[in-house]
């Protein structure tokens, strides 16, 4: 069988050469390439992509949430120079629907996770602004097939916790970890967010200020989750106290983290739960993408306005409006 | 302005002027017309519903939700007598996305709420099977919109609170209660699926059985509520003890449904939400009809299983894979 590389054009092969020698400055224009709206930049990504592919997966995907002031950028860069120690290679992504409005969100500052950065095993990269959250997740995914197949084998995905964010994170990665606070009700109010399902394991950060508070605090939380989690999934979600800038409790959270892999992957599980993932992701493209050609459609993006309005009056049935739309679509 | 109804054809202008005049057979008939797929009655039923549009609207529209075994259909039957004991004509809907798998579920059962069915002023209609949820939740919306044009001025829509159509009937209704029982745990269980923003009112039922029971468990779902509802909101979900048997606490529950409309039609959120709810709608109807037609064009039957495999297997990314379909159906 030919090497995939040789199906490529000079100038990518020698990008995609550079990603697999693990060269920093060539996993970044990578991921700019694919991250890249023109038309010839699509075609060129997707076959460096598919170059790249037999070359990802190798990775621990860990999704991280938390809400704002949970010190969330603090526990990644501590636990990602933790892994960096045990001799992993470590990239940090983001997903962030809100970078497209706030032009450059907290996600993408680049002063973040200073000491991380300065690590040569380490690859950070902010948010891809793709407006809607299936662009900037659809981005997120494919960099970190290309981390992968740069030898990073920790890829951390950060979320920033909005709408639906967290799911979109928790549907690419093997284990979903949720940062806490030390307080019980923020705790709860960030538990409630429709991500109880999600979270494998909890950290509760900052628990050398009063570490009474924190105890307290991991406890009701670890109440709340087995009271709340559906019991039939066989794993309660540990809550770990730990403390990123002391550090401590770091290597307590990892080896829960690892310990979730693990029973994953003895059932089997873990092979299913990927499968799932790239058929979901798939699905979501397709749609995303149905849905997409539909509003540009010079008719639709016509006739739109008036008959919203129409709706909006009770004037006309939504599904009248819909096959108008429809129907206009098709000419 | 000429009649909607003379652009009918007489056969239909005949059941839109029996169900003006609140006759049930034609009510019945009616909803039997919009749930059909057959070509030629897609188009008569657009048509009979563009008519009645104009009469739609003036109910108060309930949706009910609450775990298997709370009691929710005797509750209902209750609620729906006491109405008619106020001079109210109340119509009961369900969605009920499982009632194609199983062939006549629960809520299809022409057994239930026979004392309720047996009154003149009241309407009640099984799920439509449409399969899919949308599909589903399409078919109970417009016979929604044609109760409405019957008089029925409360329409009460019964969710068996599987997956999202609790979501579904919530985006629906003016108000959405849950039917709870005087258990914590159980209760927790069903609040937590996800339905916390949802929750209007609460109907803790049973009460009669140990009414000490019941006052805990009233009091600690009133706690969760507050803990886990966002607090911008603007409206605390009150938990009301009722008895569906005996009757108890009826009076109270609707007091609560009305004192909650009332709140939103002041601010002008009602207007606002059902708007909302009309082009969401809108929406969704699109896009559930762009997907149904993607997956039936013969490209996509005929390619989907092979592209499928490789995306699972982990030899195509599912990037790639999408875009060949998205291929093979514009051909």
């Amino acid at each position: 069988m030919s090497d995939p590389l040789d199906l490529l054009e000079t100038a990518d092969r020698r990008l995609a050469r550079g990603v697999l020698a693990h060269d920093r400055r060539s996993l970044a224009k990578a991921i700019t390439l694919l991250e890249s709206t023109r038309e010839d930049h699509r075609a060129r990504a997707a076959a460096l992509l598919a170059a790249l592919l037999p070359r990802a997966g190798g990775a621990f995907r860990l999704g991280v949430s938390g809400s704002p002031g949970a010190g969330k950028s603090t526990f990644i860069e501590t636990l990602g120079l933790y892994l960096l120690g045990l001799g992993h290679r470590v990239a940090v992504l983001a997903v962030d629907p809100t970078s497209a409005i706030s032009g450059g969100s907290i996600l993408g500052d680049k002063t973040r996770m200073e000491r991380l950065s300065r690590e040569g095993g380490a690859f950070i990269r902010p948010s891809p602004s793709g407006g809607l959250l299936g662009g900037v997740a659809h981005g997120t995914r494919e960099a970190m097939l290309v981390c992968e197949a740069a030898g990073h084998d920790v890829v951390i995905v950060e979320t920033v916790g909005v709408g639906q964010s967290e799911t979109a994170v928790a549907g690419m990665t093997d284990c979903f970890a949720l940062v806490a606070l030390p307080n019980a009700g923020d705790d709860l109010q960030a538990i409630k967010r429709g991500i109880v399902e999600l979270v494998d394991v909890v950290a509760v950060n900052k628990c050398d200020i009063d570490p009474a508070a924190a105890r307290v605090a991991a406890t009701q939380i670890e109440n709340a989750l087995a009271m709340l989690r559906p019991h039939e999934q066989g794993w309660v979600a540990p809550v770990v106290a730990v403390s990123a800038l002391k550090p401590q409790g770091i290597d307590e959270f990892w080896r829960q983290c690892l310990r979730f892999r693990a029973t994953l992957e003895a059932s089997g599980a873990l092979a299913a739960k990927r499968r799932r993932q790239a058929l979901d992701w798939m699905a979501a493209i397709v749609d995303h993408e149905l849905h997409a050609r539909f509003h540009a459609h010079p008719a639709v993006k016509r006739e739109m306005g008036a008959l919203r309005e129409k709706v909006a009056e009770g004037a006309m049935t939504p599904a009248a409006a819909a096959a108008a739309l429809l129907a206009a679509a098709s000419d």
